[in-house]
C-alpha cells in the first residue's frame, strides 16, 4: 500500500520549449517559465532559476538540443560551429557542477558519427530526453539505497536542496524521504537554511512539505547544537563534484557539517548520481570553487543586512575531504572507504 | 603615538534618562533612544534594542536605579516592595545572560544596609554609574590581555557582536582589535553574519568599520572553508554565561566554530568579564537556553524566506564544552586549563 503523495518536479519537456519551475521565487510564488532560446537557458542556469547539479545538466542538454533545431545552416561544419558556440556558452554558466559538462559532452559525442544535420538534430533531442528519463530512475535508485542505510524513524540533517526539484524527480539526498512517504516509512528531517541563497529554507522546506515529510528548519549555525540536543542520527547531503579519492564539492556549509558529524560520531553520507564523479581529478584540491556576487551575502530579498561598502568573501561551495565521509550513495550502490579503490570498482560495475 | 579613531559606544547616562543606541536599526539607521520608565528598559532588553551581556547588565542597573528615583512611598517596606517588583520584571527580560542577574543583585545588595529611602535612591544611582565605569575598564583590560595572545597581523574569526556596543566600551572579543587600532597594530577580522538575528553582519561589521579595522563578512556556513583557505590563526568569541568548569554559553553557532577550530588545530578563545562566570553551576548542562520566536528564522527584515507554516527550532545560544576552549580571557588574566581549578584561582586573585 502506498500513500498518494505529490513529489514536486521542476522540469517538463514540451516539444518546442522547456517548462521550468522558477526556483528563485519559491516559496512565495510557484511560477513556471518557458525556456526557448539558448540565452533563456543560459540565463536560467546563471541566475539559479534552475539549480541542483542534475537539473542543471538536464536543462543544459535540452537547451543545447533545442537550440540546434533552429540552426539554419546547410553545411555540417557550420552546424558544428554553432553547436560548439552554444555548448561553450552553456558550459560557462556555472563552473563547479560537473553534471553540466557531462551532459553537454554526452550530446556532443552523440553527433560524432552523424552523417546529416537532420539526423543530428533528432539524436540531440532524443539524447536530452534520455538524460532526463535516466535521471529519474537514477534518483529513485539512490533513494532505495539511502533507505537501506537510514533506519526508519531516524532524525536526519541536511543542507541546501539536493531534492526532487534539483533533479528529474526524487532528488539525491532527499530521495530517501520522498520514497519513504510512498512506502509509509517516516523520518524526521532537519533542514539547514543554507545561507546565502537559502535553498534549505526556500526549497527543501517547501519541497518536503509538499510530500508530507516531517521537516524542521534551523539556521546553519544551529547544526552542532541541534545534533547534540535532538538526537540526530545522520547527516545526508548532495554533491556537485566528487574527485576520484572521494573528496566532495557541495554547497558551502557542507564541510562544517562533516566536521561536526565527525566530532559527534554520527555518519555523514553523500548522495549523488555516478555522473557527479570526476575521475579525471585525484583530489578535491583540483575542483574550482565558484565565488559569487557579494550582494548575495550583503542583501536578502533586496534588503541590506550589512553596511553596503562591506568587504565580503562569498564562496558558493566547499570541499569535504573523503576522510570525513562515511559512505557515498549512488544509483550503482553504496560506496564505502577505501574510496580510491571502491569508487572505480562500483562505477565500473 | 596613537591614531585618532572612533570607537562607537551604545550607552550614555543623562541624569534623568539613559540614552541607548537602537541596535535593532543598525546598520541602516543610527538611532539613539531615551529610556525613562521601567517598561522602556524592559522592552529595550527584550526586543534586543540593547544586547550583549555586559550592556544588558549596565542598562538593567540604570533602569532599576532610575525607576527607584520615582517611587512615591514613605515606608521602607513599600520602597523595597516596588524595588523587588522592578527587579523581577527586568530579570525576566532575558534568561541566559548572567550579567543581568549579577547587576540587579549588586544593586539590591547595595541598599541592604540603608537606613533611609533617600540614601537608597542615591546609592542605587551611584552603583549603576559604577557598574558602567568599571565595565569600560574591564573591557580595556580584556583587550590588553587579548593582544598578548593574538599575534599582530593575525587573521581572526569571530561570531555575533561581543563588541564595544555590547559593553560600556571596547567590547570583549572585539576589544583587542579596537585597542590595536589605537596602538597602530593591525589584524584581519572575519565576521560570521550570525543568523538568525545577524548581529555579525549588522553590528560587528558596522562597529569595526567605525574603528577602521580590516573586517570581512562571511555567512556562518563559510567558517570551515574560510579557516581552511584564508589561514585563519584563531577564533575569538564572547560569552553569555560560563560555568565553573569553563563550559561557555554564547550565541548560537559558537559551538560549531569551536568544533571546527578543534578540527583544524587553531586556538579557540573566549573573552568575557569575570561577571560572566556563574560559579554556582558545575557545568554547561545547567545553563538554561533561551528559545526565541520562530519568526526570527522564517523572516528576515519582515520578508519571509521559508513557508509560513514551517516547523522551526530557534535556540538563541549553545554551550561550548570547556574541552574545546583554549583559554578564557578575562580582565583578571588569561585562564588556561585546568579550568575547574584555574577559574576559581584567577577570579579570586
Amino acid at each position: 500500500m502506498t500513500n498518494t503523495i505529490t513529489i514536486p518536479t521542476s522540469i517538463e519537456w514540451h516539444h518546442d520549449h522547456l517548462l521550468i519551475l522558477n526556483q528563485q521565487k519559491l516559496p512565495k510564488v510557484t511560477e513556471y517559465i518557458q525556456l526557448r532560446k539558448i540565452d533563456d537557458f543560459y540565463e536560467a542556469i546563471l541566475s539559479l532559476k534552475v539549480r541542483g547539479a542534475p537539473a542543471i545538466g538536464i536543462t543544459a542538454a535540452y537547451g543545447l538540443a533545442l537550440s540546434a533545431q533552429h540552426y539554419s545552416v546547410n553545411k555540417w561544419e557550420d552546424f558544428l560551429q554553432q553547436f560548439k558556440n552554444d555548448k561553450e556558452l552553456l558550459a560557462s554558466s556555472r563552473p563547479t557542477a560537473v553534471n553540466l559538462f557531462w551532459a553537454l559532452e554526452r550530446l556532443e559525442k552523440k553527433i560524432d558519427q552523424c552523417i546529416s544535420i537532420n539526423e543530428a538534430k533528432t539524436l540531440l533531442l532524443h539524447e536530452a530526453v534520455q538524460i532526463h528519463t535516466e535521471d529519474e530512475e537514477t534518483c529513485r535508485q539512490i533513494g532505495e539505497y539511502g533507505l537501506e542505510i537510514l533506519t526508519p524513524g531516524a532524525s536526519v540533517l541536511t543542507i541546501c536542496n539536493a531534492g526532487s526539484i534539483a533533479t528529474a524527480k526524487y532528488g539525491t539526498a532527499l530521495a530517501p524521504f520522498h520514497l519513504a512517504q510512498e512506502k509509509e516509512q517516516y523520518y524526521k528531517v532537519y533542514a539547514c537554511e543554507t545561507r546565502p541563497v537559502l535553498q534549505g529554507a526556500r526549497l527543501t522546506m517547501w519541497e518536503l512539505q509538499q510530500s508530507g515529510v516531517d521537516v524542521t528548519l534551523i539556521t546553519d549555525s544551529m547544526a552542532a547544537h541541534t545534533i547534540s540536543k535532538k538526537e540526530i542520527n545522520a547527516i545526508i547531503v548532495g554533491a556537485d563534484r566528487i574527485a576520484s579519492n572521494g573528496d566532495t564539492a557541495n554547497k558551502i556549509g557542507t564541510l562544517s557539517l562533516a566536521i561536526i558529524a565527525n566530532h559527534y560520531g554520527i555518519p555523514f553520507y553523500v548522495a549523488a548520481p555516478s555522473t557527479t564523479f570526476d575521475l579525471a581529478i585525484n583530489s578535491g584540491g583540483e575542483i574550482p570553487i565558484e565565488e559569487r556576487p557579494i550582494e548575495e551575502v550583503i542583501a536578502i530579498e533586496g534588503v541590506n543586512i550589512a553596511p553596503e561598502n562591506s568587504e565580503v568573501f562569498n564562496p558558493a561551495f566547499d570541499v569535504t575531504p573523503s576522510s570525513l565521509i562515511t559512505a557515498i550513495i549512488t544509483e550503482k550502490g553504496i560506496i564505502y572507504p577505501d574510496f580510491n579503490q571502491n569508487i572505480r570498482e562500483i562505477l565500473a560495475g
